[in-house]
């Protein structure tokens, strides 16, 4: 692409270098942002910034905050004794929207990954280790998503927690609810086989 | 969206402003962000800002440019008396990619559009036909979409120079090259009958 301009093409390969944005959509955003007045422009400048710098990890559960302690784990009401271990703030997020769960959580910041030399060094793991090790928790509900990576994953912290007394449990892999079952991947529809729940049980969760 | 932190969602509200990003791929940008080095965020804050702040319009053709003229306008080398008359900079650089032309170019900065506001007042119409009046323009290339809008704005700007004796034209409009009739539109197809040209022109442009 010729750019009649150094300046907005500055803009658009500063845009472009985001996940997804190619450099036709950042000419598009850049384009928009000329059009907008320039407050504008200083508002979505100034947001990040702050955003970037200021920005607070919590030092339980490694969840974005504010505070010291996110509101999640300053939360007297939730039970310390569960932790659900995440992949990152979208899949916190996402459990919290279903108001079905009132444990903590623990957010890695990844998953192990060999072929983006991400190590086991690269994530939170070493303080979920000492956590549990401290002997309060009770269960560890592994939740990150079964790729090659999130098994790996799963499978190296339960190694490092070996010998603990505790419970570790991973989410349900199933059919999704209203989908229908021709449509169904086989190894999903396998392990909704395998690991069929008491109908009673499915009654009561409706 | 419930997030754990005030400054991710002011930084998610700012980014979802951009035309096309939703909250939720704001989210993924903010994220993306975070986990790159501080300078990355600040490096695209500080060309979002020198661009909004400092960028110049061309005094002729009100292209983007970092000079009074742009590089088209200031080339002595292309014919000042053919204009072609487009809606945005991204028109521009698609038929500067052609090669095909030669002459100058005329940026309205949109078309008329009483639907969302934008009347003639708002668009670079009154440059336009103030350099048809000078005199020293033979044509006038009408390269606007083919939407209500666009008609409609090469409908006005052809009123406004009623009268000057030069040419206007507007660009072909038919099948795309390789592409099948079967699938073509009606209205294209019609088009590309009623306008058809002698054969061995088109031998002439392969």
């Amino acid at each position: 692409m010729d750019f009649s301009s150094k300046l907005l093409e500055n803009a658009v390969d500063a845009m472009s270098q985001l996940p997804g944005i190619g450099k036709r959509t950042a000419l598009r955003l850049v384009l928009h942002l000329l059009k907008q007045p320039e407050a504008k422009t200083e508002l979505l400048a100034q947001r990040l910034l702050e955003m970037r710098s200021n920005i607070n990890f919590c030092s339980n559960c490694h969840n974005i905050s504010d505070q010291t302690l996110c509101e999640i784990c300053a939360n007297p009401n939730r039970d310390r004794s569960i932790i659900c271990v995440v992949e990152d703030i979208r899949d916190v997020m996402a459990i919290e929207n279903t108001s079905q769960y009132r444990g903590h959580y623990h957010v890695l910041g990844g998953k192990i990954s060999p072929m983006e030399g991400i190590g086991p060094g690269d994530l939170t793991i070493a303080s979920l280790v000492q956590k549990v090790k401290e002997g309060d928790v009770k269960e560890l509900i592994f939740a990150l998503s079964s790729t090659m990576e999130g098994d790996t994953t799963n499978f190296y912290i339960f190694k490092q927690i070996e010998g603990a007394s505790i419970t570790t449990t991973t989410i349900a892999r199933g059919i999704s609810v209203g989908d229908e079952l021709e449509y169904a991947d086989e190894v999903t529809l396998g392990r909704s086989i395998l690991h069929r729940i008491p109908f009673e049980t499915s009654l009561k969760n409706n």
